[in-house]
């Protein structure tokens, strides 16, 4: 037995309940022109009484602290503990440990500590949705009870109250101040969040601020997004939205957060500031993914992406500051995706999907949205591949078991989804009217990708029943997709069906997913290519939401270059109209301050929009080319493209260390301390490595296995995947060696990665030529 | 149009949420030694975000008073309005009015008021279980959202917000306090409920209070249920179980209610006390419901039966005061039928109905006891044929449904219910053990039972294929309790029937319940009497709660002289030991002490428990013989029975008016402006009446109609049920006439009923024989 101070100990509550109880404090910050603007769909709650239970061992008597959020109680051994004890003693032996915590306004959540005992995901929890009792009128053991294992975060001391939980807060300053009309106009100098702060406000009188994105917006009185108002008098100020007085002091900051670049401030009667600053809230996160290339442009893109998926990374992924501030699954399933190749936070993934499903029962789609829905289901599917967290998919199973029975109790009689009333099919927002009617294609292929996800995920959770039923389904869609859409004469699929009838009209939707999910042969894949996604008669997509998938399915076809000059059109168009952060949508046809309007609003557009900041996830899967083969990179690839670039290097993370990447024309380089993995590129000449056999892989491909018996076997308790030149320095690019910070934080990073490596792992160094692509 | 200051109005939610959010508080309160003890069943809480809308039409502009619990927004015509306006003016013309409100941690609630706009069950409410948004980004018109009513109750001015709501307090005096051992033993002078208040309380140390619904309990310190400690230092006072500390005032109340009649208070150090009284806490009630007769026993019995009953009767009917006080199902249902001869308070009926079925998804039976489920179906169908309250039933009507699809998705192959895995087959607590293997045949009739409350529920609520199904099923079912379970040569339905195979064991549930429900023809009947219920050899009931049904059907069979014999002994006996309200068990056989324990612990046992107060309803239905026949009384029956009694009077709250009964040998008055009853007697002579005819209905058994035609035409707009001589005055039994205090308590009312008749009403006067039974 090791001596130590306390077992480790973190708080702990019902799975998904304190993600609910969170989820819905951020949901309901939305406003609107001052008005409260709360989400249009079910908001589900904590359950308000829970029992934690756990078996311990003890050796020697010993005291146990003890701490809960809420009312609780205390059994040791099936006897109930006086008061509300904040110490137990537990003599030597066996001993099972029961708390019930009852907490109606946050999440009962306990809190034990001791030499030997700490509270973690491995205690049970149950909401009592079973328990028998006897006749006796004594609780039996709990046998029948149905527990699930625990949710935890990172409240690692007594203090650390989860529901005390706040982001984190900096306070900044403005940039620049000047005077427009009857205020001033106050510039951050980029996109940011968080609230305005007033320097030696006093006089009496009101002070009204307008925030805005763009200037335009924030001198807009009339017309601007989000506003607040406070007004002072006799040493008081009170803001008009909470409803809140306090005594007016030095310093007063505005109750509400708000997304801005700038705000508008005029103020009415004696009032008089000093000075306009504000205070940036945000979660903190590690930049561990990087990437810099040749292009300038390109980089500013990727820094710009960091910068707005750090600003859209909150308590949850959300879609934009600005405006919704919600929880959006389509939205979210794509912040997963970059956040995979930057912050690699696996907390925050399981956060958004957990609040994403709220409770049952399922009354209607995730945001009432039927491609949201299935984009959940698939966001499972993505997170087990890049994570390997089994724990979290037995969990959440069962709750992707009854939205999965909501959603096929609403199929007709093709086994297909239509839209049916309450139903939003969204697909994409498009300038051109869309159908929605019928057996739309996109939709059906996200079923099929969903049931995919089913069967995947019932076979870690044990369900073969449901497995086998699942698969079933698939396959029998899938092979119904082809006869349903598919249009000969057109080569590509159509966008609908309605009552049996194929529709004429193609989109870009359902053929670009049907390359993403690899549910058509080489020979149509090419067609698709051709017929619709280099075919500028197709409708074009206007949102970085769907260019996303179609950059995306384009890499997929080997069609780098294309990517990377869309991305610098699409994204460098967005820098070029001054964009700190990435927009809701972008039409490069657009004119002046029509990139501001959205919704039939002159500043309805969010422009700071997760789904912007897909470069973020296309050049690190794409260019760096890593991706998981199998869970948790237990398997992956390392497939580098240069896209027409000269150089291109970076750090993908994964749950196994850092794979850190980089090419030019004549050398590629790979550093990771993962085992398992493939470097897959092309070759004009016969390539040579310092590590390993290469293979040829035929034509001009080639295949360098990074295989577990080059590793060295493990001699002290550190991780398995450790290789034997572990410690070396790593020569690149001719600049100096050293260590790369952790908390590197995506807007310091301008000097070339693998010189700031940890020196940890292999370094696997190839000698190549870089085939040249002739347009 | 009217003119009027403002129209009727009240505080309105999501209907059942308020009581969920209240049932919680109530549930959690249950302490054990000083430790909490909250319920084991699953506990829901209250949708956090709702909307609540109306169309309204405004005849000149005219301001609207808002208030809200929570954060909200309005609409106007689907407008939002800015911030969270307390007033807003509405234009002359047709408005829709939409209010959104979040509230975390009480119910979401709204209340508006103008001269022409009040909140009241007409709003419709939304939790968003459904809603379409089209791809504009603009919320739909409500067309596809599922509105309920508003939930509502009382809370008509804005400042009774429904969270601040609180039951009534009344400081109430000691009747004795003495010295015993080292401390004070204080007596209350019978049971009662509220928080111990110490007055001229000083000093440092301890208050050690222990509580007893018997002296025994009280001054047993180590075994008594219920306890509390405060700790007194340096001028304040720290409550030990809820952790609060204040400063010393001259009064000190206690933060925890408790239920007693005595208390023993030890103190240490230097603690000093004047004096010891309590707040006595309770919902206010008025009996309507009213009993007499010449035997002053049963008087007696009434009176601690109407006592017990209005301790149990709190923000909802719960078991008991001491030890459970929560809502149980089977408990519950009783507590409404003495109700509706008591208070007829229907909103605590629908308060407790709601909270016991919580929300879906439903993963138990109601407290996780089959037979309560049960129960709770067929207390829903009570409530209808007592209240004609169409509105409750089309709300509750789809959680009646998938109630039921709960229990039909767990019966066997031969539709029956049999006790599985986390299920709690109660039936009753017995003395002898008892099987709850296999299927039981009492929960087979309870299910039929339920399923018939379903078929009639179905039909208000418009569920005509549900009615069907329902139907089907129920005939189905009661087709085989008979081959099941029907044992010719024991004439009686046997206990159980496990794999196919009839038990050997006769007990007296099933065949009390074959009789109440009208499940066995009258041969049966008759057997079933002699050889079960008047029969000793089977276990004998030892609840009042199982004794409130074998009496029920022991008058149904006529036999009134033995169930007064019963009543006399059986809470004559609880009387003769000194109980001050009614047991949770009495079994006549215990001695001394012995009535005291239960559940292996010395005071375990409820000495005010709710389904102790049965001779309320017996003596309402069977011996005033009121009961409705459709309903909501729309048509009854007074068919009143003195038992043996010289003479019986007494009133039955109606929703439509009381009716006022008297009985003696040779007379029956019944006064009530009622519309379409009928009065039914036996007489040897035949009889006489001032109004309407006599039918004779074959031996000498008689009816006189209470007839529509002998009521005056409406010319007052008062109800149409009011008769030609409403207002004449009433003899009765030779006493001065005059008019019932509506608020008269069941504590005061020692002169007989109708000699305070309100004078309502008709009078009918039938001169008759009674017949003289013979033993």
């Amino acid at each position: 037995m090791r001596i130590k101070e306390t077992a480790p100990s973190t708080w702990i509550w019902y799975p998904g309940d304190y993600e609910l109880w969170l989820g819905n404090g951020m949901n309901n910050r939305r406003t609107e022109r001052g008005a409260f603007f709360p989400p249009f769909w079910r908001t589900d709650s904590h359950y308000v009484t829970v029992e934690f239970s756990k078996k311990v061992f003890i050796y020697a008597p010993e005291p146990i602290e003890i701490a809960a959020e809420g009312r609780y109680n205390v059994k040791v051994d099936g006897k109930l503990q006086s008061g509300q004890p904040k110490s137990i003693i537990l003599s030597r032996g066996p001993h099972q440990l029961n708390v019930k915590v009852y907490n109606q306004v946050t999440p009962p959540a306990l809190y034990i500590r001791s030499k030997s005992v700490g509270t973690d995901g491995s205690w049970k929890v149950t909401a009592e949705d079973k328990e028998w009792i006897d006749q006796s009128g004594k609780v039996s053991d709990t046998s029948t009870t149905v527990y699930m294992n625990a949710g935890y975060w990172n409240f690692n001391t007594p203090e650390q109250r989860p529901s005390t939980f706040k982001l984190a807060m900096q306070p900044m300053e403005a940039v620049e101040t000047k005077a427009v009309n009857d205020g001033q106009l106050v510039d951050f100098g980029q996109e940011t969040f968080g609230y305005i702060r007033l320097h030696g406000l006093h006089g009496e009188g009101a002070v009204r601020i307008h925030y805005g994105e763009s200037p335009e917006e924030a001198t807009d009185k009339e017309h601007c997004e989000t506003l607040d108002r406070i007004y002072c008098s006799q040493g008081y100020v009170t803001d008009l939205f909470t409803d809140t007085t306090i005594v007016i002091d030095d310093e007063y900051t505005l109750a509400g957060s708000k997304a801005f670049r700038y705000i508008y401030i005029e103020v009415s009667g004696s009032i008089r500031l000093d000075r306009i600053s504000m205070v940036y809230e945000y979660l903190p996160e590690t930049c561990r993914g990087t990437f810099r290339c040749s292009d300038e442009d390109i980089n500013r893109i990727w820094q710009v992406a960091a910068h707005t998926m750090q600003l859209t990374t909150r308590e949850f992924f959300i879609d934009g500051i600005k405006r919704d501030r919600w929880v959006w699954s389509g939205d979210a399933i794509q912040s997963y995706l970059m956040n995979y190749y930057l912050f690699f936070d696996l907390e925050a993934v399981k956060r958004t999907i957990r609040l994403l499903r709220g409770k049952d029962p399922v009354t209607s789609h995730v945001n009432t949205i039927m491609d949201y829905t299935f984009f959940w289901f698939i966001s499972i599917g993505d997170y087990y591949m890049y994570s390997g967290d089994k724990a979290f998919i037995i969990q959440i199973y069962p709750s992707m078991k009854t939205m999965m029975d909501y959603v096929l109790s609403r199929t007709n009689e093709n086994n297909m989804v239509e839209g049916m009333a309450g139903d939003w099919v969204f697909i994409d927002w498009a300038d051109e009217k869309m159908d929605k009617k019928g057996e739309v294609a996109y939709e059906q292929l996200l079923l099929c990708r969903s049931l995919e996800a089913m069967v995947r995920c019932g076979g870690i959770a044990g369900d073969s029943e449901g497995v086998t039923e699942y698969a079933v389904m698939a396959a029998d869609l899938r092979c119904k997709l082809q006869p349903a859409f598919w249009d000969k004469d057109k080569q590509a699929f159509v966008h609908n069906r309605i009552n049996g009838k194929k529709s004429n009209t193609v989109t870009r939707y359902a053929n670009i997913f049907a390359i993403l999910f690899g549910y058509t042969g080489t020979t149509n894949e090419q067609a698709i290519r051709n017929s619709v996604l280099l075919n500028d008669n197709i409708m074009k997509i206007t949102t970085p939401y769907m260019r996303f998938y179609e950059l995306d399915a384009l890499c997929l076809m080997e069609e780098h270059h294309q990517v990377i000059h869309d991305i610098k059109e699409y994204w460098g168009g967005m820098l070029a109209f001054g964009a700190t952060s990435f927009w809701e949508k972008f039409n490069p046809k657009d004119i002046g301050t029509e990139h501001l309007a959205m919704y039939g609003r002159p500043y309805g557009k969010s422009l700071c929009h997760a789904w912007g900041a897909s470069p973020l996830y296309l050049l690190g899967k794409h260019f760096l080319g890593v991706r998981p083969v199998k869970e948790g990179y237990s398997e992956f690839i390392v497939s580098p493209n240069l896209g027409g670039l000269e150089w291109v290097e970076g750090t993908v993370p994964t749950p196994r260390g850092d794979i850190h990447v980089y090419m030019d024309d004549h050398r590629i380089e790979v550093q990771t301390r993962l085992n398992n993995g493939y470097i897959i590129f092309s070759s004009s000449t016969k390539p040579e490595a310092n590590k390993g056999p290469i293979e040829s892989l035929g034509g001009q491909r080639y295949r360098l296995k990074i295989r577990h018996d080059i590793a060295r076997p493990q001699q002290d308790g550190s991780p398995a995947v450790q290789y034997s030149d572990s410690h070396s320095a790593i020569p690149s690019k001719g600049k100096e060696e050293g260590v790369i910070e952790d908390s590197a934080q995506y807007n310091d990073s301008h000097s070339p990665i693998l010189s700031k490596g940890k020196g940890e792992g292999v370094v696997i160094r190839i000698s190549y030529t870089a085939i040249r692509i002739i347009f």
